[in-house]
């Protein structure tokens, strides 16, 4: 019970209910479980192109070659990569930086991968950058400051923000309205 | 309690505690309830230029000078006025639809104010209409259905769609992300 509550959103509760499910489940079904999280953490490393996680010292992404090589979507975290991916509208390659720049936490440039993005986006001269990184103030300050450092290589574009699809105006925050408003286009 | 159920949100529970509460009180408090209600619903009526719930023929915001007479920004419904009017972001005036297109409810352009609208803009020619409508099956249908009514008289736009301020990536639904993706702007 004690490992299990060191899992994200594993509490008391649930590393007991957790523990006594083990307890109850056949050995060779634990044993696997157990073989499955070593495995994992042996054979999942990051890419060495994109640093998204994969098996391969390149990940599936970074080597199929039907993927549009002159676009790379900077996003922060391989989660992203994945909720990018299930929208089925994104054929590029991605950059994941591992995390924002955020000085309370010590994490400066340095910390994250943009020294290789840079080197990639020099060598690789890719038509158009697109900054995918969530709008909290260390992710703004990230996407602004890549801005300034991809913008003499290429085009450098940042995702939409405005009102959710299916949400309400109404139940929108005024944050996102004024964006909303201040990102209006032509209708076409 | 029958009458108190009627209202929205109120479900036999909460009707049962106001009924309670109103019991409880003293008479006087009571009655400036009920007043309060009589005299709203006998005094506030529709705005005769924008259609937003005002006491007085015309809104306050139809008649402040100070504000832009050059923009109209069209919403569904008066609370999409509220919110946007607490974004302080917007200076313009409004005009209220009154509900958006629906066929399956009976709701077409002539059920809504519509034909003020079109005679509103083309005696006023403003320079811009902002269709600030929330992105439901109707509400598109009503915004691609007033684009193409009113782009002979001016330029029209529409608000953003994307991924909501201090919303996460990871957390956004898969048309949301398609759509900020596809409302990427250059970074400036």
């Amino acid at each position: 019970m004690e490992q299990l509550q060191r899992l994200p959103g594993v509490g008391p509760k649930t590393a007991q209910r957790l523990a006594l499910h083990i307890l109850k489940r056949p050995e060779t079904e634990i044993q696997a479980l157990a073989q499955a999280l070593i495995d994992a953490k042996q054979q999942v490393g990051l890419c060495s192109v994109c640093f998204h996680l994969s098996a391969e010292p390149v990940c599936e992404i970074c080597r199929n070659t039907n993927r549009d090589d002159h676009t790379i979507c900077v996003v922060s975290d391989s989660r992203d990569v994945i909720a990018l991916e299930k929208t089925r509208e994104y054929h590029g390659k991605y950059h994941v930086l591992g995390g924002v720049i955020s000085p309370m936490d010590g994490i400066g440039p340095e910390q994250l991968t943009i020294q290789s993005l840079v080197r990639r986006v020099s060598q690789q001269k890719p038509k158009e950058i697109i900054l995918a990184i969530s709008p909290s103030v260390e992710g703004e300050t990230t996407t602004l400051y890549l801005g300034q450092l991809l913008k003499p290589f290429t085009r450098v574009t940042r995702i939409a923000f405005g009102l959710p699809v299916g949400g309400d105006l109404e139940y929108a925050d005024e944050v996102t309205l004024a964006r909303a408003l201040e990102g209006r286009r032509e209708l076409d």
